[in-house]
């Protein structure tokens, strides 16, 4: 396995920065990487706000609940998924934009987004810089994107905390490959049993350096998704002007 | 600028694949990439379909319409945004699921599948082996569920052709960073602002290898996004349980 593979291999989210900044050639290089990525029919439907106003920061932190990283990180990007750049490309050129509206235009600008964000992810880790994904700025969405002045047709989808790391998680356990790699048909036997990675997760929980619990993957998911989470999402997409039945 | 960050930013799409096949340890590989990235509150919500048969990846070509490379690459890879798993886990613990059917979930879903994929594919390229996804496999999304067996909870988001290049592109420009990236709030006027890239664009079509084009960046997106791409997307998401308004 080469070095690039190794470090992915070795990802582990950072939520604990030191004070110290990136170099200019630092943040050029992660921004270009975020655009390298794949993009459908090169719509490139995506926009970065590098948020270094204190007082937003504060605010993505109340949000989040990640305060202090938030606040912390040399660098906390809101990754939007953005169809409005599309729509003004559609109005200049006499075009109707309601296509946008739609799920599937939708899905590509997420899907564009999260590319883009996961260049950008690596290319701090190749950097020996670490990373933390937000999603937590949609626990009140309409207040992130009215913090952002967002335009209709987009979505502030997760942030991304990006520093250099005070200190270390370890690596967290992964779905053994038969649980999540089937071949030529979903295998619903094997994709969902669960069993032996339970017992894997209940031993890491027992042994590991902090928050140590007595629970496994199974009973963390339970308790996390057996209720509407963010219900709020659905009326925001719609403000926002999709169209999503 | 470190070698994994220059592979990122050489970045283009492959669509033309030597017969050669992947080694075991490549394979392995790129599994193992593709599950270390972050996911959501640890819900690993994507599975991967490894499509061998070869009258599947027949079938994908013809919905995709990128037949040549999704029949002739090493490894097509299916990735499903994937809450099927956690519905099973749900109901082994009493809990109801009918949280799963929301957007929020549904996004959480498709994000981890995007980080997912977009790690296996700078795995494959820091091999040297080429990739290109493919979102025509969402041209009929219900034959590409129907053809995977896919169950409830489940949406095949795109598929990802890998293999060792036969021959290769030149990288596509990008936006330039004036126009992706904005500080504190989302700048309309400039992040809009394509005149510059659309110039870009048409010296690039004019003198570009092959496919040589008279046109600039906002024509290509006015002719390819002026009405509703795959109008059925919405029926299938019903139709997989989500609720989506």
């Amino acid at each position: 396995m080469n070095d690039s593979i190794q470090k992915m291999l070795a990802h582990a989210s950072v939520r604990d920065f030191s004070d110290e900044k990136l170099s200019e050639e630092q943040v050029e290089s992660l921004l270009l990487a975020s655009q390298s990525g794949s993009t459908s029919h090169h719509v490139q439907a995506f926009s970065i706000i590098d948020v270094t106003d204190p007082e937003l920061r504060q605010a993505f932190g109340e949000i989040s609940h990640c305060g202090p990283y938030v606040e912390g990180a040399a660098k906390f990007y809101v990754f939007v998924a953005d169809l409005y750049r599309m729509s003004t490309v559609l109005k200049a050129k006499g075009k109707d934009d309601s296509g946008l509206a739609n799920n599937e235009a939708l899905t590509v600008a997420m899907v564009d987004t999260a590319i883009a964000a996961q260049n950008m992810a690596l290319a701090s880790e190749s950097m020996d810089l670490g990373i933390c994904y937000i999603g937590g700025i949609r626990n009140d969405i309409a207040k992130s994107a009215e913090l952002l002045k967002l335009p209709k047709y987009t979505v502030p989808l997760f942030g991304l905390c990006i520093g250099i790391p005070a200190s270390r998680n370890g690596k967290k356990p992964r779905l053994p490959l038969t649980n999540q790699v089937s071949e030529n048909s979903y295998d619903q036997a094997i994709l969902t049993n669960v069993t032996g990675f339970d017992e894997e997760m209940r031993a890491y929980y027992a042994s590991r350096g902090s928050n140590q619990k007595a629970s496994d993957w199974s009973q963390q998911m339970a308790d996390y998704m057996d209720h509407e989470l963010r219900p709020d999402f659905t009326d925001f997409l719609k403000a926002q002007g999709f169209k999503l039945a």
